[in-house]
């Protein structure tokens, strides 16, 4: 850490810097320049609050040295770590595709969407039994049930399934159930409490980027998971809030080669919820895998119009497909192959 | 809703909207201009999904008429709501002042901190004992025993206490504590988990608006805990993510008419978590109760540097005293007083 | 138009529309719903202000129909156009790539740069000789004589020239110095004078999307410059301003399929100015060719160590010629071929 | 300047960051720490571009010092500034409303106007001959003749008049109708060409900020002005873009206590703009001046639904005049008072 003081500094405000230091368990090495007195802390940074440094009269900036992130870190781990899920691999040369409907509805429903996500080629499945709704007046899942119906499904197709886990107390039943992977959503890349318990197992867990995380924000989420324990984490772009009005969220394409150079565990791109509509994700999806990025979390529907949610942002069986087709061809450009 | 379709539109285009519209139990009120037809939805909008809408060939684009909170919004109540705090009203003409250390520490930090708060003038009394922190590695709150010294110090002063529950397993001990308001932190504003549960019982809520929630998220987040039945609601304002680097968050201002237009619930700010340094916070606090805000939840501590966390925008006793001074003076020029 | 009344409109307010409507020239279509009044506005929707509408008592809310630009419209061309610099299109099937410095600085470090630029297969060049700097105190570009380094080092090769037109002053020394194609930079793109006078001419405009401009904004700013005549304007997204701040800007890779669906106009990408950092450029470059952009700009330097600007974003020949094969590939995946 | 180097940092790699901070003739202080090996620069930090140094191998980070910004910053003047406009003091103890239309449109417009302004108490007025139209088939403001019509009516009752410069070559027409303060509109916040031409003059200049500019941006286009000679700048903040969409813009209400802290200059606010709704206006304007700021710009119209541009953001007469009393009174809680 770095404490560059202010330009007319007292020698007892750098004199208290350094006793602060000193009770925090670090050394200082001061620099007295023309223009700025600089004080270089030496020790583990990661335990320090700056703002306890910044509150001291005579300070004007501290600057962290250290990332503050450790065992998600590709400084702490240089090989690209790969995630098991039930033989399938994640993160490796082989990108996934995991497809499937925004909700869980019917068995009917998830028995033709496993069916499509087979047909198209994907290796895991993906579907909603509790839904995040910003409206407590609209549909809000199938709940428990739809687990059932998701694994009786998918496990025609031999697919892992991956669900979204919102209430901690819901942990066990997901363990019950056998869900192959958690997603973490949006709206609790913050839920401190939800990261410690799933830390606590060792269920491979989707960390969804919170709506306008910082990517250093959304690494030290993962490390709350992995300080745990559990580092089978995948983290998963699905578009940032931003000013733009024409689509649901801004996709942050420059996350993926980013996240590659920050942390050694895989990256995927839900290209569904970033734009929002089913004519967007073509050209998202193509993006993410040039850009870099070890899999998609795709939304497809049997009959989208019908969906129970998020009707406008669903493939159809056919698109899929298709789309796959471009992405394999995309992925043996950059030396990769399609799972 | 307004359905506007795209400018070539098929009548078979138009029908399948209608018919859509049908099945969701509404009317529906073709209008063909010469640019463009437009189809309005006659009915409760707010059970209705956009999207199942927009997802319908020929459809431009859908304009919700109806807001979609219902409970909060001053259309269903048009008289401001009053929330009473152990006799304490918050939302009325007078303006409440919660101040407080960022986090409960020991025993005779808080009792110093009653003590300062009391002697301000203050009525409520804010303090942290779980603290939502973004590394794992750094202070987490001091827990369970923490309710305990805070209600010690507090009850002396016969100040309520407002603390934030994080955690939904912990309710009940916040029930047994007789924490009297809870604050919902801005990272779970959508845990929709935690708003059902504080949505069943009838202590006040304090609920901080998400780092980058829209100010209609927001107040569908208050009808989650509404439509519980739970009308103790307080909307909290702590600055929003932006793009300038120079402080912590965007203090929105702006938000406060709006709110007070839009629901007949108190709206209160925090103006320490807003700018993130002590320096900021007299500016921010006086724009506050200038532009009409309820009350102000304010950090301060016996000795800022000293404070384990968030260190550089605590208020001392001092300073909050003085602050206190300027905001009864505005209080009275726009014919409110300080509580 | 539509104009959504509040919910307890009178009479007389919605005559006062009506009214309005008519003294604008417009026709009214009023349908009374249960719980709202909407009024359909008819007729030419682009030269109205819908403040004047939104100012009116009883007004809740004023939807445009419409959309507000015309030339630069889809909807008003629906074949791609095709603009032709010297004889190389941009905009069909062929995908241009424009690599060359950030700045003009001497005579052998052009002459270098295009003898690269040409080698890597790469058939425009870009450069520029007045720079917009943030700061008065660092190099501003080296001005006029820079046209002069430029062209003589570009025509060796053929290469038609890129280069930022700043001042309006200045436009007719950049047609003496016959420039091929005219940018103009995201700090001007609302700089409507400027607009105005490349609207006069028909030199190629690449016009860069502003710091925070919407897609919407941007199609305005097209359609000034097309209301004056000049048709051949290409769009470059160069990313945009948000709360990360691990690197510069955010490249909106979902821009490139919207501008497609709403413009007839080339759509380039500058992953240069976008990232910020040379390490980034080739994932974003990829990404961009992947989702469907007409081209790049790319900033590429012969040491790039010793830039006199943005030394840190430019690639070497080499890297720009290995980017050049990976781009090739990829533009056959999507039956594209690199220029 | 201090050089962070990544953590297993070769030597070679030290080296040659000391020879190009030697070229840039700066001096060196290298600082091998654990974890760390960091380079402090020593010398005037205020040209150098920091690029050129994170293009260099094995550096991790860049971190400045200095601020970048010299003659505005309160650093190199400690006393507030007050600008002179006719012996109307802006930036002293005396605050200052400047009220009028959005746009000139007629005579007796301006007229009436004008007597509104000076019966509320106002001692500037603003309007715009020439305006900044996000379509080019609106309005674009009566041009030169409106200057006259502008002068013509404020004279009668001695206001010194405000207005916008968008063009470069209008600098004279201006000069010749003795405008007595240029204001430079968000969209030309970093028009550095103009920047520089109104740095030549003395008129005082209200430089608005930048539609997302960071507040370290604002402060360098006001240093490019200074650099030039002219000081007379008065920082003018209307609000930033953000992702709310209920409002126009996110008035920074934190810029008014960072700005009086960063320069000497006077800094005003722009409720009108921010807000973008007349019903918004009292609010923020009550907060800005509470927040501590030098002035308003406020728009007002005689008749605000007949307004030519942004009629739904004016206030009446009446209301500017009940404004104003509220006004008054905060100034003097907080021991300022109104001009």
């Amino acid at each position: 850490m770095i404490i560059i003081m202010k330009s007319h500094v007292a020698d007892s405000e750098i004199a208290a810097v350094e006793k602060k230091l000193q009770a925090m368990g670090m050394g200082a090495n001061v620099s007295r320049g023309i223009e700025r007195t600089v004080i270089g802390a030496i020790g583990d940074e990661r335990k320090m609050d700056k703002e306890a440094l910044e509150a001291l009269p005579g300070v004007e900036n501290v600057v962290r040295v250290m990332k503050p992130y450790k065992i998600v870190s590709r400084e702490s781990h240089a090989e690209d770590s790969i995630i098991d899920v039930r033989g399938i691999k994640i993160g490796g040369k082989t990108i996934q595709i995991i497809a499937g409907p925004c909700s869980v509805e019917t068995q009917p429903q998830m028995d033709s969407a496993a069916q499509s996500v087979a047909a198209a080629g994907c290796r895991l499945m993906r579907g909603g039994a509790f839904k995040p709704r910003s409206s407590p007046y609209t549909f809000q899942g199938v709940g428990v049930e739809g687990l059932d119906m998701f694994q009786k499904a998918a496990s025609k197709h031999k697919l892992p399934i991956v669900t979204e886990l919102m209430d901690v107390r819901m942990l066990d039943t997901f363990l019950e159930h056998k869900v192959d992977v958690i997603q973490i959503g949006t709206r609790n890349m913050q839920n401190f409490d939800l990261l410690k318990e799933v830390g606590r197992i060792q269920t491979p867990v989707i960390l969804k980027r919170g709506m306008s995380a910082t990517i250093s924000e959304w690494l030290m989420a993962a490390e709350y998971i992995a300080a745990g324990g559990n580092h089978n984490i995948i983290f998963c772009e699905r578009g940032v809030r931003s000013f733009e009005t024409y689509y649901r969220n801004m996709l942050d394409v420059t996350a993926i080669p980013v996240l590659k150079r920050e942390t050694h565990l895989p990256v995927i791109i839900d290209p569904s919820h970033a734009g929002g509509k089913a004519w967007m994700v073509p050209a998202l999806s193509r993006a993410a895998i040039a850009a870099g990025a070890d899999g998609l979390l795709i939304e497809m529907h049997p009959t989208p119009a019908e969906a129970w949610c998020d009707a406008d942002q669903a493939l159809t069986p056919q698109e899929l497909m298709t789309l796959m087709g471009e992405l394999r061809g995309i992925a043996q450009v950059i030396g990769r192959d399609l799972g």
